[in-house]
This record gives structure tokens, C-alpha cells and sequence, in this order.
């Protein structure tokens, strides 16, 4: 069976090398097509989308699955428009392919070009969300790279179907089916065996829980971007402005719960803790987020339970929160090192010079000053597409959108140089 | 012992990690100072550094090493001088740190930077070259990162007093001891140890033979960039300049045959395989070359072993070459996709368009048009600084330099923003 799955694996990675040597050289103009086409088609397809996916939900019911995961899976008219319309925006974009990075003359008079190229072959493995399978097929699609998606066993039905009308779609407009594949989801192995196709894949990006990720980062021998996790802190320093404190604690905190960018620990400075503690306590009890302290936060408010080093290191994506009185900023710095999974922390802070170490004591993706965790995203940061936020350090760290999928090629002209 | 080696590793790290924040926040000023001083510090250790190397000299020798692979091992004064000289000359070079890589003012008024900051902590496994100790340490502190050194325990003593000598003249300069340290070589398991400190470690650059670099990309669970195997081809088109292919098949195979830029299979166009044929086997006769050919090639001269697949899928790093006729630009493109290694490819064509078709065709890190396959390098890019030859496509690709051992942050200032 697993051999039989790693055959089934590999000629699905084979044909989607073959399919992304065309779209590697298909202009702009056709690959926009094939996305307005696609975009069209899913909207068209809408209820078979939703039929299909009406099957996936009653079987995760039946299995007894949570209720917030069945919403996750679930679909409906409003969420396939949405993400059809996710796939005509990626057309708007530029496209990142050609683009010069940078170029010059060499002494010897070699004309050396770094220019922007597809990826290759990528794999998507990604939990329950139907919506992903759209949005990483387009964006992939856009950047050039054919892909092959790995989703949950749940939405197998579902994405059975996005795929199909999506691949006849790019067929329609000119570019292999093959630039989109998806993958057997029912063994885990299927998985296993995409992560091991060193040489037939070029990336893989997991998307999902802590679970997940782990596990792909661990085993896999393709090159990996990890993603997502993000127990994310907000500091309020000694000379924050302590009502725009408690509005960017507030938010990041409740605004939405579930997200990576959502805050999951809050360090205050010790000289306005007499001040600021019992107001956020009281602020974030009237939207019902329980709260993890020490001592100072105990004492300002009895619901607080005690906070262990393993709340500090928690990501609830919940309405919950850790929270410590911290001497300085060096002291928060040293917090968010040894806590942090470096997604995104937060300053308040009036002074520019805090803010600046702060920025480059603690080392993660995205830092704000003054403004909530939850803006680092890509579209609140402009990319117009996001594919996930790369909490690793290698090629991508951040929001990641189209340019971030792609590699670069150094083409070097010359007139019979020899060395 | 494995788990005391674990400690050992790990404990390194976590001093470099320490470390890596001074160094992170250091000035220009500061790095360029220890870096001049570790030069000097080099020269003036010569004698100690050579008398080590002695006592690893005889000790390969002894059990028996190649000549070949001694020479690498062998240091002498000017071998010395060459690498202190590496490490004053990155002295010179623009440090990466603080480049803001793009930066923008968003709808909503949020300031967004997005700023080169060090990887943190580098690891390094490489082979007997015991100036790779010196260059590596150098450029990681430039770019402003921790290294932990893993050499070959056949250059083991070397490598201790080249540390030693660095470390202390790293400390007078006023940055810690720890950003440069020596791991243990006795034992494999360090090296083992190293790639799978994940979380400790940001990044591991294998450089060395293929069997060590897959080695590391397999147990590897620290981000790993691949370097180095090099099966480059040269195509020689029908519409190429027959004297300027041939001068450019000769040095990219024999101006120097141990290195990953060297050329080591040879297609030629159909159309010029006999006027071309026959006058580029008798040059590489001429420079010693054997030549594993295809049934034009042996036609050519009976000293031509038949081809098989295997031979155009090595890397021969010897004067030997795999040499095939092929149809068109398409069945050379073919035939690259099909046995290249990723790291550099030459076509010699008088055809822009045919170039562009093979340019956009190959999938190799580097394509030199009308140009040696030799050039593939940082010194020759204008990097002034190389740490390797990236085959793979996440994150650098070709020859890396101090830029490709750094990572961005993204910063973002609001004044109190929230969603």
C-alpha cells in the first residue's frame, strides 16, 4: 500500500514538473486568464461545492467531530463567493516572474542578471479549510509553480471538487490540468510520502495546528517553510500611553481569537503596574478572557489564576492570557526570547529609544510599536495574497505572498569569456 | 557519550545564542574592528597555526590519506596569509545589517519597514579545508551571526588554534568570545547533534563531498541550505561561434577540474556535430580529458568509452566529460532537467532567442550565455565574500555571499492602531 502511494505521490509530482516548465514560460496574460476563468468557474460550480461539501460536514458530524472545526470545513454560497474572489484578486497582482533583482557589468564585462523565476513543484498540506485549496492553487498558479495539495481526509470531497473546476478552468485557458493536483488525503502516508520527494518537490509549506507542522518540519527531507504558530506578546512599557494601551491589549486579545496574530501573553512595566493592571484586568474581564498572572495581576483581580512557565509559553487562540510585571524592557526582551515562538510582539511605548531596542532585542518576524499584534498580515501589509506567515528564518519570515514563492536564476552574458 | 556530546552541542549553542544578541546590536564599526584584528592575529599566529597542521599532516599521512585530499588539509605561511587576507577583505565590504529591504506608508497610516537583521546562530559542516574555518567564521560575524564550527577531525588541531587565535582577538575588539566556537570532530555524532538542534540553531550549510551533503539534508531537522554538487553542462548550439565553443568547453572542463563549476558533460547540436565533434575531442585529447561519448563521439576517435546514463549523471571533478549530440535546444534543455545537478549550465549560441529558450528552460542556479561555467562564484559575481554555492531554490540560489546569511523583520509603527 505505501509503495503503491508512493508511486501515486511521485507520478502526481513528475507530471506537475513536466505541467510547470509550461507555466514557467506562460505570460501574464494566461495565467490571469486561467485565474478570472477559475474564479468564474468555482462560482458557476457553487452548488456542487457546497452539495459536496454538505457530505463532508454530515460525515465529520457523524464522526463527532467539534462543532468549531465543523465550521471551519463547512461552505456555503457567501464562502465559495469569497473565495472565488480571492482567485480573480491574485490576477490583479503583479507577476513577481522576471522581475530583475539586480544586475550589473561585471569588470570583466559579463553582464550578470539575478532574475525572478517559478519555484518549480510545491506542496500545500494543510488541515480542514476548504478555502485553502483555491487560495493556494491560484497563488501558486500566479508565482508560476505547479502545485499539489495535500488537504484533510474531512474535505476530501470538497476539495475534490474546487480542484476539478478549477483544473478544467486552467485547461480552458491554455495551461496543463496538471499545474494543479490534488493528493490522496485518506492515509497519512500520502503526506509522508510528498515531504520525502526530495528532488521531485521543490518546497513544502504545511499549514495547520502546532501538530502539524512539527510533525512535516521533523520528517520532512524537502526544503520547508513553518508556518503559523504564534504565541505573540504585547509589552506596555513604562512610558506607554496607557489608554492606547488598553486598546491595543484589548484588541489583540479579542478582536479575533483563533489567529496566529492574535495576543497570547502581556508584559507590563512595574512602575505603571499600579495603574494599568487593574484596569486591563477589568478591561479584559468585560470581554470575558480569563486571565493567567503573577502575583501583581493575582492581587489586582481574584479570577486570575496563577501563571505556570507552560502558560507563558501557551498559544490559546482563546480567550485567554498570560500575563507578567516585567522591571525594564530588557526584562520583556528576555520574556519574549525564551516564550516567544517569533511570530509577531508588540511595544507601547513613547520613547523612541525603547522602542528601538525593543525592536531589536527580541527576535522575531514582525515587531509593532503603538499599533495591535493583529496587523501583521498580508493583506493588511499590501501583498494583496498570503499563503501563510513564515515563522522560520530561512527564505521567508513573515507574510508571505507571491514573491515569497518564487527563486531567483543568475543568467550571465558574456562574449566567449573564458577564465 | 551521545547524550554528554548533546550537551556539549547544545550548551554551545545556547552561548552562541547569548552571544549572537551582542553581536546583532553591534556597529559596523565594532565588527569591521574585530575582523582586522583577527587578520592580524592569524599572520602573527602563523607559526602556531602551521606547526598544528604539521602534527594533522603527518597524522593523515599515517593512517593512510590520499595525496590529493592532504594537499587540501596542508597549510603553509602563504596559504595562511591568504586567509587572514579573506578576513581583513570582508572587513571592507558594506555590512547587510540595517538594509531596509522595502518600506511603505499603509492605507490605514501604519508605517512598515521591512529590515536585514542576522540569522542568529549559523552552523557549519564542512571537510578538511581548514581555511573554510577562517572564511566561514568570518562572513558569519559580518553578518552579524553566531557560528558554531563542526569541522573534519583530520584538521581538528588546526582548526583549535585558528579558532583560539580568533576567539581572543574577537574578545579585544569588545564583541564575546562566543560568537566563534569550535565543535568537537571526534565523533559523528556532533555533526549529527548540530542538525537537529532545532530551535537552538537557525541555519545549517553543509560544504563538502555530495555523501555529507545528504547526509545533512536528510537528518537535518535545522533549516539547511544545500551547496555544492556541481554536473554542469555546456550545450553547444548550431548557431554557435565553433572557435568560441571551443575555447569554452576546454577551460569550463580543464582550467581547474576539482571544483562545482567545472564543466562535466558536453552536448553538441546535430547540425555542428561534424565539424565540431571531431575538433573538440582532439583539444580535450590534448589536455588529457577521457571522454565518455555517444556513437558520434566514439566515431570521432576510438579513445571514446561508450556513455551511459550514469555517466551523464556524474560529477566526474576529474579530467573526464560525458558528451552526447543532441537535435535541438529542446533535447539539450532535456537532457539538463533530466541529469543536472541545478548549479550551472553554458549554452554558446549567436542566437538571443535560442539562449532565452535555454535560459528559461534549464532549471540550474546559474546559466552562462557564451560564457565559461567557471564563472559561477562570489569573487567573480562581485560578492566580495562566498560562504558556498546554493543548489537548491529556498531561500539562496547560487553563489551566497553576506546577504544570504542574514533574514528580515518586518517593523511597523502605528500610533495606537487597532483593528
Amino acid at each position: 500500500m505505501s509503495s503503491d502511494l508512493r508511486e501515486v505521490v511521485h507520478g502526481a509530482a513528475r507530471r506537475a514538473r513536466t505541467a510547470s516548465i509550461d507555466l514557467a514560460t506562460a505570460t501574464r496574460g494566461t495565467k490571469d486568464a486561467a485565474l478570472v476563468a477559475a474564479a468564474e468557474a468555482l462560482v458557476a460550480a457553487t452548488d456542487r461545492i457546497v452539495a459536496a461539501n454538505d457530505e463532508d460536514v454530515t460525515a465529520a458530524r457523524d464522526a463527532g467531530t467539534p462543532e468549531n472545526v465543523v465550521d471551519r470545513l463547512r461552505l456555503d454560497t457567501a464562502r465559495v463567493a469569497a473565495f472565488a474572489t480571492g482567485v480573480s484578486d491574485i490576477a490583479v497582482l503583479p507577476d513577481p516572474i522576471g522581475e530583475v533583482v539586480r544586475g550589473s557589468v561585471l569588470p570583466n564585462g559579463l553582464r550578470l542578471t539575478q532574475v525572478r523565476v517559478p519555484m518549480g513543484v510545491i506542496g500545500m498540506i494543510y488541515e480542514g479549510r476548504p478555502n485553502v485549496t483555491a487560495d493556494a492553487a491560484a497563488i501558486c498558479l500566479k508565482a508560476g509553480s505547479a502545485v499539489l495539495l495535500r488537504g484533510s481526509a474531512s474535505a476530501a470531497r470538497s476539495n475534490e471538487v474546487i480542484v476539478e473546476v478549477m483544473r478544467e478552468a486552467v485547461a480552458s485557458a491554455g495551461l496543463p490540468a496538471d499545474v494543479i493536483q490534488l493528493l490522496p488525503s485518506e492515509d497519512r502516508a500520502s503526506a509522508t510520502e510528498l515531504m520525502k520527494a526530495r528532488g521531485l518537490v521543490d518546497l513544502v509549506i504545511p499549514r495547520g495546528g502546532a501538530g502539524l507542522i512539527r510533525t512535516v518540519v521533523e520528517e520532512s527531507t524537502v526544503p520547508v517553510i513553518e508556518t503559523g504558530t504564534g504565541n505573540c506578546h504585547v509589552y506596555v512599557d513604562e512610558d506607554a500611553d496607557l489608554d492606547m494601551a488598553l486598546d491595543i491589549v484589548v484588541n489583540a486579545k479579542t478582536q479575533r481569537t483563533s489567529v496566529c496574530n492574535a495576543a497570547e501573553s502581556l508584559l507590563v512595566h512595574r512602575a505603571v503596574a499600579d495603574e494599568f493592571v487593574p484596569r486591563v484586568t477589568a478591561a479584559l474581564r468585560e470581554h470575558d478572557v480569563l486571565i493567567h498572572g503573577d502575583p501583581t495581576f493575582i492581587a489586582a483581580d481574584a479570577s486570575v489564576l496563577p501563571a505556570s512557565d507552560d502558560d507563558y509559553a501557551t498559544e490559546y487562540l482563546d480567550l485567554e492570557i498570560s500575563a507578567r510585571v516585567v522591571d525594564s524592557v530588557d526584562d520583556a526582551i528576555t520574556h519574549v526570547r525564551r516564550f516567544s515562538s517569533g511570530h509577531t510582539e508588540a511595544i507601547v511605548t513613547g520613547t523612541s529609544a525603547t522602542a528601538r531596542r525593543f525592536t531589536l532585542g527580541v527576535d522575531s518576524a514582525a515587531v509593532m510599536v503603538n499599533a495591535s499584534t493583529r496587523f501583521t498580515d498580508g493583506g493588511e501589509f499590501g501583498f494583496g495574497a498570503e499563503i501563510g506567515i513564515s515563522t522560520q528564518k530561512l527564505h521567508a519570515r513573515g507574510p508571505m505572498g507571491l514573491t515569497e514563492m518564487t527563486t531567483t536564476t543568475y543568467v550571465v552574458e558574456g562574449d566567449g569569456h573564458v577564465r
